[in-house]
């Protein structure tokens, strides 16, 4: 299975890339990697793995671009080279860690929206109190009419049933409070529309039980599910960060932390967002999977995974 | 100091709501309580602390009617007499753990919003990383014109700078990423006008910056800031939850634990809501405070806290 990646754009460089994949194909001995990227910086790293097959792309897409400018501009980026890859049918996939805007503006462009959906939209899976919660949207569309909350439903119940083998997966629009009448305009006229929807709708859901295990999907435009999912991941590493200085504060408190240490381990691996891989963009005629960032290479094997988990089911590609 | 209270609307029921004035009477012992609820109920609670005055409301607005309805309709409850008495000048605030809506439909049309302001709003105060924020809107707006977005911001800093000292208050725009062109359409006009308001404005805030303690006021709409408020607190629910379920797993991290019990104590001391008292409604001409509904006496005892701290204040009353 070849899956085309994007060697740029990464906070950690093309060695991170290079060396999830690595990692990757030792899990998947099938996988065959594509690099994208510029050749002085690839071959070396390539070189260290065994890896040869790349494609040399003169220039990155940087995250502070107009994605729309960029992505019209810089043909030769990795990020349009890469998508026409795999446009082209050359790649089951494409895995990149660069920018959000650009990436989707070209996978929307490039590849195309599924018939019906009117704007694809970034998913992320996030731990739940039991099991995982498919957040949408993360911040693909801020401002969104209440048929795109619809669609995101639609498309996350799909992802969830096919990716992770939840039958019939439990849809919640994220709102103010569990009342029909409750919440914004497009939230309000969503609802409605997702009653009517045949899909397993389970009605409003607060802020507080996002995370309950209740939902398989929560479903919100992407101006909120990107505050949310950056609010959690601040979050967490504020909580983890105070437990650790008040641990610190006392010679009996270190101690049983030291005993403790690894419960705080497992915990802090439940919420390190490199194991759970990437964000996919769902609504699209291919699989492109956005990563972290701060990707390092865990986290890029991760994404790895999950785009060739993707791969895997009949009805892309 | 008096201070009209609503003995109703409390999930923990009047008793919690009479001990707590009572607490707050032992700490500040110039302050009045006048309760405004069902006698039946409130004689007996009353009798107990020595407590004599109060109002016979005979009904209550519950959270699940629809705000407006219910206080156009029920004239004799417990939000609307409160209301009506600080409105007439005979207490210096309200402290209510009643419905949101209601109280925000009433304090609007009883007693007013302050000059040039279009929407009063439910601000927050949550412990950061260091120092606490300001999160308003909290959830009594729902679709917001960038102009409410920047009052939220003028309104915020006065209470920051009044009622926790702060000189000159930082206000963050809480945005999907800190460049000036992204956001919805009402962050990105909002953003334009925060600029020239004069204000402290430190530009956009991301989600995971919120809690950093670079910010002291954190702007949103109501439906972003109530869904992050409740995120926020059910999230910390989950993960004290996993921290203790994995303690509990085996002997040894059991006695950690028990060593480092005091430490834990203090984290959840720092992020238990009880302690931060009550949510101020901000852009009236008179002082009302929102406390949790599920508010036990220590609860209700840091809102009227807050109440009298905000009383004090010379540009209300």
């Amino acid at each position: 299975m070849t899956i085309a990646l994007d060697a740029m754009g990464c906070d950690n460089g093309v060695s991170a890339v290079v060396r999830g994949a690595a990692d990757a194909q030792k899990v998947f001995p099938f996988f065959r990697p594509v690099f994208f990227g510029h050749e002085d910086e690839l071959k070396p790293e390539l070189e260290k793995y065994g890896f040869s097959e790349f494609v040399h792309a003169s220039t990155v897409i940087t995250p502070d671009e107009p994605p729309t400018l960029a992505f019209r501009r810089k043909k030769d980026s990795s990020i349009v080279m890469g998508l026409k890859y795999v446009k082209e049918g050359n790649a089951s996939g494409f895995v990149s860690a660069g920018s959000t805007g650009a990436l989707l503006t070209g996978a929307t462009v490039i590849i195309g929206r599924k018939p019906g959906i009117e704007r694809p939209a970034l998913g992320t899976i996030i731990p739940a109190k039991k099991g995982f919660v498919l957040l949408m949207d993360c911040g693909a569309n801020m401002d969104c009419k209440p048929s795109y909350l619809a669609q995101f439903a639609q498309m996350g119940a799909e992802y969830m049933q096919k990716c992770m083998n939840i039958d019939s997966p439990r849809i919640g629009l994220i709102n103010v409070g569990t009342e029909e009448e409750k919440g914004n305009a497009a939230a309000k006229e969503a609802h409605l529309l997702l009653k009517e929807s045949g899909l397993n709708f389970r009605g409003n859901t607060e802020g507080r039980e996002i995370l309950s295990g209740e939902i398989d999907v929560a479903v919100c435009d992407g101006f909120t599910g990107n505050i949310l999912l950056k609010h959690t991941e601040g979050f967490a590493k504020i909580m983890m960060g105070l437990i650790k200085e008040e641990l610190m504060s006392s010679t009996i408190s270190k101690i049983g932390a030291m005993l403790a240490k690894s419960s705080f381990g497992r915990i802090k691996k439940r919420f390190d967002y490199r194991e759970i891989g990437g964000a996919p963009f769902l609504g699209l005629n291919q699989i492109v999977i956005k990563a972290h960032g701060s990707s390092d290479a865990l986290a890029i094997k991760n994404a790895i995974r999950q785009c060739i988990e993707f791969s895997k089911d009949s009805s892309y590609n």
